[in-house]
């Protein structure tokens, strides 16, 4: 495959197109055009072809494109094809509701273990093993851990950065809302449901203030 | 206050700057500056001041803002003055971390009641009551809720957003990995964490491809 570095939202629509096809397949299409996955994704179909073409994926003006041969594609690009270990550092409230969440699983992610600072959380037993903190550095090395999720307290979140990227972590999916101090070599995504909350309450309430309906 | 319809990226700046002033103030700071600000946040202290005069916040050039009264007005603007009770549907694995999770109560943000379709799952102890599905309307008129955040599955979610919009929500956080048939007056937010993992993923393999370090 073409190594391509791409744009956050190509690969977003990537994977949302993916999303989609998945769920067209368990309707029963076999072959899916480019409008109905715009529409799907809240896109345009222009935008749908400018996507694959830029991945190499052809389709056929009068067929669309076959579903199964897309969804293969497309997972291939995502590297879903192969499955990804990740670790996740809290085993708090919002980590561990990550560990239950089945839909990882569905997608080709295992997470392989916690780490918490709390003696008190620590335990072999359970969905996946809780391990000292101390312990992330060893276990990433030596099981060769790429990802990694951060779901510990905003004090703790930039320390716990960098014993992951000290680790050999590439990436990181950040749920603790502070803005963590990057490196280069790393990609880091946020996910802060407090400010998205918090966003969609300040618009209802100008929305208001103004006398929209 | 004057009502002012701003846009989406600088509502959830002033969101970042809400919480970095938050910690500035458990550090002790008294009065704070555009660019102790901006580093916080990963802007700039221009994009700062600009964001703080289009809401009519005033600053001293010698002395920065005063911490307080600062995060004052930035409260009254975010309407965090006022307890804002929201609904959520689906009383699954994400729906309840979001129930427990304790960030929300910290920012004037109650869950006041659950909703699933799943008779199992109804229950009136706890941490907040869970009521079926069919009591969310009922319930969203008569204690006049104006938010509503969506934890269903991906089947599920068009159906229970029209349920909600029909109520009168009028600000909905969507967790469904799938896209909403938005209407005009109702303003939805999107919070899809197998997508960003899955982009975290992508761009780990990308960099790995290319040989980057």
């Amino acid at each position: 495959m073409r190594a391509i570095i791409a744009s956050r939202n190509s690969i977003l629509r990537l994977s949302k197109y993916k999303n989609a096809l998945n769920r067209f397949q368990k309707l029963g299409y076999v072959r899916v055009f480019s409008d109905i996955l715009a529409d799907a994704v809240g896109g345009t179909s222009a935008q749908v072809r400018k996507d694959f073409s830029l991945f190499g994926i052809k389709g056929n003006k009068r067929g669309g494109y076959n579903a199964d041969e897309l969804l293969g594609k497309l997972n291939d690009i995502l590297g879903k094809n192969t499955r990804q270990s990740v670790i996740i550092a809290g085993a708090g409230k919002i980590g561990m509701a990550l560990v239950k969440y089945k839909g990882f699983e569905n997608e080709g992610i295992s997470i392989v273990a916690a780490f918490d600072i709390d003696p008190a959380k620590i335990r072999q037993g359970g969905d996946i093993p809780v391990f000292p903190l101390d312990e992330l550095k060893a276990f990433v090395k030596t099981n060769d851990i790429r990802i990694g999720i951060i779901a510990v307290p905003d004090i703790a979140a930039q320390q716990v950065f960098e014993i992951m990227v000290s680790s050999g972590i590439k990436g990181v999916l950040n749920f603790a809302p502070i803005r963590l101090k990057e490196t280069a070599d790393v990609v880091v995504n946020n996910v802060n449901v407090e400010l998205e909350l918090e966003n969609v309450i300040y618009f209802v309430n100008a929305l208001e203030r103004t006398g929209s309906k």
